[in-house]
C-alpha cells in the first residue's frame, strides 16, 4: 500500500488498469481556463529564472488574504513549506493531532524534531481542554483544519482558544489549511483571521484550484522570527514559472471560485446523504470535499482491491495513526462520476 | 549586490529599467517549441498528482545518458538535487574547488558540513597533483566542469585520475555538469562515462533547454548507497508536472539540441574573439555559453552601474571566492545580441 493516495500511475504500471481515483481530493471542475490562457500568454517567462523574492506572487497570495506581503511565505508545494518550518522553528518536540495527515511528522522527524501525537475522540471531534492538559513539553501543536482524513472541522472559537493558551506559554499553532476553501465563508473561520503571532497557517492551491502537479504552496504568519528563519535556509528559486503564473491568475478568478463553491456546497450533502444508505458502512459527517469511511464487514485492502476491479481508486486508510484496517477515504467529486462511485460501492457491499 | 545573476525583477522595482540580461546563461533560441506543444497538449495532467516515482521521466533521462532508470534521481531544478546530496552524503567536510557557483558551499553548509576551498591557478586551470596532495580529512570534492563563473572544462582524463585517487581513500567525487551540453562531443567528455562508483553527477535542462523557470534538474550515480539515501530524505512531488512534461519532451528534441550546437560553436569563438578586441580587459577563453572578464582600468560595481545605463546586466563576479573586484561575467547570446553588448562595451570601456 502507498504512504499518499493517488498513486494511479503505480497502478496502471503494475496492472494495467486506468480507473477513476477517488484516492486524492482534487476539484473536479479541473484546471481553471483563466490559468491555461495565462500560460499560453506568458510562455516565454519560463526562459527566465523566477524572481528570486516571488514578490508579484506574495502580493497576489497577501490581496486574497488581506495580509501584507511580509506575512507571506511561498513554496514548492504545501509539502516544502511544511519541510521549511519544520527545519526552521526552535524546539525539541511537536504534538500532532491524529488521525491526521502523515506528512507532518516526516517533516517533524526530517526537521530533527520528537513527535508525539494527541488522539482525536472516537467521532473525531477534538476535546480542547483535553488537547491543553496534555501538553507538556511539545512547543508546537499541528492541527489539520479541515482535517485529512476526518472531514471534521474546527470552529474558531476553539482554535482560538487553543491559540492563546499555547500564546501565554511561549509555544506555537501549526495550522494546515489545505481544505479550508471547500468550507463555506472560510474567510471568517480562518485562524489566521485571530492574528496570533504564535499561528502558522499552511495553505495550496493545491486541492481548491485542482493543480497537484503545479506545485504551489504558502505559509501565512504574523511571527516574524520564524519568517526570517526560513528565508535563511530555503533554497533559491524553488517555486516555479508555471506556479507563479497560476498564483497570479487563479486567486483572481471568482468565477471559477464561485463555481467550486456551489458545486461542494450541493454535492457534498448529496453524497453523504446517498453514503449513508447503505447499511454496511459508517459515514462520518464531512465538511469538505472529502468522507471518511468505516468498512462494517470487510476491511480496507479487501475493499480497495474490489473497488479498483469496478473501476474505483480509493484510499486506504488504514495507515493513519489511531485508524484500523476498517477505514477507507473517499473523494467527492461531481454528480456523474460520484453515481458511479455509489453504483460501484452497491455492486461491492452487496 | 545579489548573491546571484539574472536578478531583472528587483532591478525593474527598484529602478523600473528594463535591460538585457547577460548575468545568466542561458540557451538564447528560447523555450523549445515541441515542448510548447506538448504543455498545450498535455494541460490536463496538471490536475493530477505527478508520479511521485517519476518513472516516465527518470526513463528519458536514463536514455538520453544511456544508463539505467535506476542512476538517474530527479529534483525541483539542480538546486534540489544538489542540496539532496549534501544532506544525503555522511561525512564531515567537504572541499570545493574555486572560484566557483556558490551554492555548493551554502548546500554543504546546510548539510551540516565543513567546507575548505583549493585555489584554482591564476589562469583558471586545474593542477590536479597538487588538488590530490592538498585533500586531508575531506571526505568529498566538489568540482564544477565547465566551470561556473571561469567557462574552463577539465577534460576527461584528469578528472579520471581524481576520481580514481578519491577512490582508492575511499572519498567521493562531486561534478557539477549543469553546462557540459554546451561542449562538442560532450557525451564522450562527461564524467559519467568513467562508472566509477565513487562519482555523482549533477545536471540541468535549465541552460541547455532555456528552461530555468521550470525547474528540473537531475543527478546520475552508480552509488547505490547514496541514492538509497536521498530517496529516503527526499520531499514528495518536488518536481512539478510541467518539469515531468519538459524532460520526457525536450531530451528528445534533436532538432533543437543540433540548433544549439551549430550556434554555441561559431558564437563562442566570434564573441570571444571580438571581446579581445577591447584592450583594457582580460577575457579568459571559455568552452561554454559564457565568458569571464577581468577589468584592467574599472571596478565590477561601477561598470555593472554603467553597462545597466546601456541597457545591459552583467554579473558582478566579485563575489565569487578568489575573485576580487576587477570580475564580470558576460553570458553569450545570438549575434544581434551579442552586437548590442559589444556596443555598450565600446561606450563604457571607451
Amino acid at each position: 500500500m502507498d504512504l499518499h493516495g493517488g498513486n494511479i500511475y503505480k497502478l496502471k504500471r503494475d496492472s494495467g488498469i486506468d480507473v477513476l481515483d477517488y484516492s486524492s481530493n482534487i476539484n473536479p471542475l479541473g484546471v481553471p481556463n483563466s490559468f491555461r490562457k495565462a500560460v499560453i500568454e506568458n510562455f516565454e517567462s519560463l526562459e527566465k529564472y523566477p524572481d528570486i523574492d516571488y514578490t508579484e506572487l506574495r502580493v497576489a497570495i497577501a490581496n486574497y488574504n488581506n495580509c501584507s506581503i511580509e506575512n507571506v511565505v511561498v513554496g514548492n508545494g504545501a509539502t516544502e513549506v511544511l519541510f521549511l518550518y519544520m527545519k526552521a522553528i526552535e524546539c525539541k518536540k511537536i504534538l500532532i493531532v491524529a488521525p491526521t495527515f502523515a506528512e507532518y511528522e516526516r517533516a517533524a522527524r526530517a526537521g530533527g524534531k520528537d513527535v508525539t501525537f494527541f488522539p482525536l475522540n472516537k467521532d473525531f471531534s477534538l476535546n480542547e481542554d483535553k488537547l491543553l492538559e496534555f501538553i507538556t513539553d511539545e512547543d508546537v501543536v499541528v492541527i489539520c483544519n479541515p482535517n485529512n482524513p476526518t472531514g471534521k472541522f474546527q470552529d474558531l472559537e476553539k482554535i482560538k482558544k487553543i491559540a492563546d493558551f499555547l500564546e501565554k506559554k511561549n509555544k506555537k499553532l501549526f495550522i494546515d489549511e489545505a481544505f479550508i476553501e471547500f468550507i463555506e465563508r472560510w474567510k471568517d473561520k480562518t485562524a489566521f483571521s485571530l492574528k496570533n503571532k504564535n499561528i502558522f497557517i499552511l495553505r495550496a492551491l493545491t486541492k481548491f484550484f485542482a493543480l497537484p502537479g503545479v506545485r504551489l504552496g504558502y505559509g501565512l504568519t504574523y511571527d516574524k522570527i520564524i519568517l526570517n528563519r526560513i528565508k535563511n535556509i530555503r533554497e533559491p528559486w524553488s517555486v516555479n514559472g508555471i506556479a507563479e503564473i497560476a498564483g497570479k491568475t487563479m486567486l483572481l478568478d471568482t468565477s471559477y471560485i464561485h463555481e467550486t463553491e456551489n458545486w461542494i456546497k450541493k454535492e457534498k450533502i448529496w453524497f453523504y446523504e446517498e453514503l449513508r444508505k447503505f447499511e454496511n458502512i459508517e459515514v462520518t459527517p464531512t465538511e469538505t470535499n472529502f468522507v471518511l469511511v468505516k468498512l462494517l464487514n470487510d476491511n480496507a485492502k479487501s475493499f480497495r482491491k474490489k473497488m479498483i476491479e469496478n473501476g474505483i481508486l480509493v484510499r486506504d486508510a488504514s495507515n493513519f495513526m489511531f485508524l484500523d484496517e476498517s477505514y477507507i477515504r473517499l473523494a467527492i467529486k461531481d454528480r456523474k462520476k460520484n453515481e458511479r462511485v455509489l453504483e460501484a460501492l452497491r455492486r461491492v457491499l452487496r
